[in-house]
């Protein structure tokens, strides 16, 4: 038996999200496993790091596989990225130790968010990016996105159903850098709640135009309230960048 | 009566090129054309610095229009990208001289062709730029390039039906620029003929890949022999980066 690792790209524009759903046919994971149980003629399930809702791209996915299959690694990858659609692509095959599991030994995430700001649509960028008009404060969405940094609760950051999961976690780094007329968001930690790095942006944009002062983070932070944080902001902005492990 | 400068950029791959046809609602000139006649409640005729070809891309396509409406140029903008496509942007909307003619006053282009020079697909550029994984001798092909600089007949560079035509261009600058995987070819002239830059580009590959040698390139030219130049690369790596007027 094997254990292959695959670091993964998609655009997630055309799919239902990562995980594999009996209802749709278009999801990351189930054309995956459906092209990796063919190509090492068995059934092959395959664990992502997390799973990216629809809408939501990836730079850096990492999933692995079981396999008896003797193909070596640059076979599979030639094998797989000559018939995964334009849109998915494996950027590198590995074999990894037997008990390596890419969501459980996840230490930290990247995200990036990317928000258009002007006026004038970019017709090359719409697919990656929010387009989002109105002037932005870059300081003062920094000086809220500081009071996120560290160990939180962010209850008030997420969609998730009640339960008994824990919704600590801990962000490491916020930058907000602009170029030309992209701002990119960019989220360390070591992990994120389901909706959470939208909900985030929501309202740092709320920052950003003044409808909400920097400074009210905190006490948004301790309410454990959703209904007093920013909108959920559209999918198509967030890419995973990179999934690290270990130290 | 006021004579309207567009700059546009769009994302060819949805559409039959610039050029409006009869027989196919999806150009960018019939959409612009649609629109405009709309927006100025009268019939309009937009010209464009030339067409370009189904699946070529522009960051910098300058068009002009003749109308009696009374819009301001910034609600035109404001109009017109609210109801154009996500993949059709205007950039620019401004008063031109009457006498102003996009075609007919361009005194210079600049086109960009992009390859991805890697085995591994890129799920974010497939759409602008050519998959080419051979390796490629930079050095080689930036002398073939040097050869093609200057006033040449390029009629072994072109797909044109023989014709009275001159076939007669500039080209002042050609650069090859190599950033990761992706390779940049930058083409600026006095104007280019059809499927000049693919043809080009056909055969600067071949010579990247060692298949034909730099030193061929003045002896290609003169023979104004198409069956001797490289092969048409596909549209999808070719972008219109801009056209100058006057000096």
């Amino acid at each position: 038996m094997r254990n292959i690792r695959l670091v993964l790209q998609y655009e997630g524009t055309r799919y239902q999200g990562w995980q594999r759903q009996e209802s749709s046919e278009n999801t990351i994971q189930g054309k995956l496993e459906r092209l990796l149980s063919k190509m090492c003629g068995e059934t092959i399930e395959i664990q992502g790091s997390g799973r990216t809702d629809a809408g939501v791209h990836a730079k850096g996915q990492v999933a692995n596989f079981h396999t008896s299959s003797l193909m070596s690694t640059q076979e599979m990858l030639v094998y797989m990225n000559t018939y995964l659609p334009k849109d998915i692509a494996v950027i590198r095959v590995e074999e990894a130790p037997l008990r390596f599991h890419s969501r459980l030994n996840a230490s930290g995430k990247c995200y990036c968010y990317q928000v258009i700001n002007s006026s004038i649509p970019d017709v090359f960028r719409h697919r990656y990016a929010l387009e989002y008009p109105a002037p932005l404060d870059l300081p003062a969405m920094r000086r809220a996105a500081s009071f996120l940094i560290g160990e939180h609760d962010f209850k008030s950051f997420t969609s998730a159903k009640k339960g008994k999961k824990s919704t600590v976690r801990r962000i490491d780094d916020i930058s907000i850098e602009k170029s030309g007329d992209v701002v990119t968001f960019t989220f360390r930690g070591n992990g994120f709640l389901y909706h959470m790095v939208r909900i985030l942006m929501g309202t740092l944009l709320e920052v950003g135009e003044g409808k909400r002062p920097a400074e009210s983070m905190p006490e948004l932070l301790s309410s454990l309230n959703r209904e007093l944080a920013g909108p959920l902001l559209p999918a198509k902005g967030l890419t995973l960048m990179e999934v690290t492990y270990g130290k």
